[in-house]
C-alpha cells in the first residue's frame, strides 16, 4: 500500500504524462498543453494565493528555455514552487492565530 | 472539490508539518523527524529507485546547512527530486517496451 506521499508523487508523474502526451513530444509540454494542466488541475490551488501574477510569472520563467516546451524537471520546480507558497500561506495564518 | 494535483501538494503540507510539529521548532524537521519521514513515508516509493545510496546522499545534502533541520522549502526539493528520478525511471521503461 503506498502511502498519501507516494500517491501524491506518483499522481504529479501521472498528471503530468496525462497532458505531455496530448500532442507533439509526448514525454514534454507545448505551451498549449501546460496552460490547459494550469487550468483544468491548478485553479482552486491556485486561488488560495494572494499574487495574481503568480501564473504570468511561472509562464514567464518556464519560457526562459526559449523551446517552448516544459519537461518533467521544470514541472516539478513549478508544482514545488506553488506548494512552498501556499504553505508560506499557511504558516502565516497559523502564526497569526497563536497557534 | 480539488483535483489530484492539488490534493498533492495539499499532502506534501500535510506530511511535512505532521512530522515536523513532533518535536523542538514545529516548522522545521530535526534530523530524528525527517529521518522517521523517511521511514514511514518514503520507503516504498524509494523502493523504486535503482541507486541504494540515494537516501544517504539526501541526508547528507540536506545536512549542508549544518543546523541540523530541514525547513519546508528543503524538504520540497527534496521530494522533487525523488519524483524526478522515478519519472526517469518510469519513462525509461517506457522507451525499453518501445512504447
Amino acid at each position: 500500500m503506498p502511502t498519501q506521499l507516494e500517491t501524491a508523487m506518483d499522481t504529479m508523474i501521472r498528471t503530468f504524462h496525462l497532458y505531455s502526451s496530448k500532442e507533439g513530444d509526448r514525454f514534454k509540454l507545448s505551451k498549449g498543453e501546460l496552460k490547459l494542466l494550469l487550468q483544468q488541475e491548478l485553479m482552486e490551488f491556485l486561488s488560495c494565493q494572494k499574487d495574481p501574477q503568480l501564473v504570468d510569472k511561472i509562464m514567464q520563467d518556464l519560457d526562459a528555455n526559449k523551446d517552448n516546451k516544459v519537461d518533467f524537471n521544470e514541472f516539478v520546480v513549478m508544482v514545488a514552487a506553488l506548494t512552498v507558497a501556499c504553505n508560506d500561506y499557511f504558516v502565516e495564518q497559523l502564526k497569526k492565530k497563536g497557534n
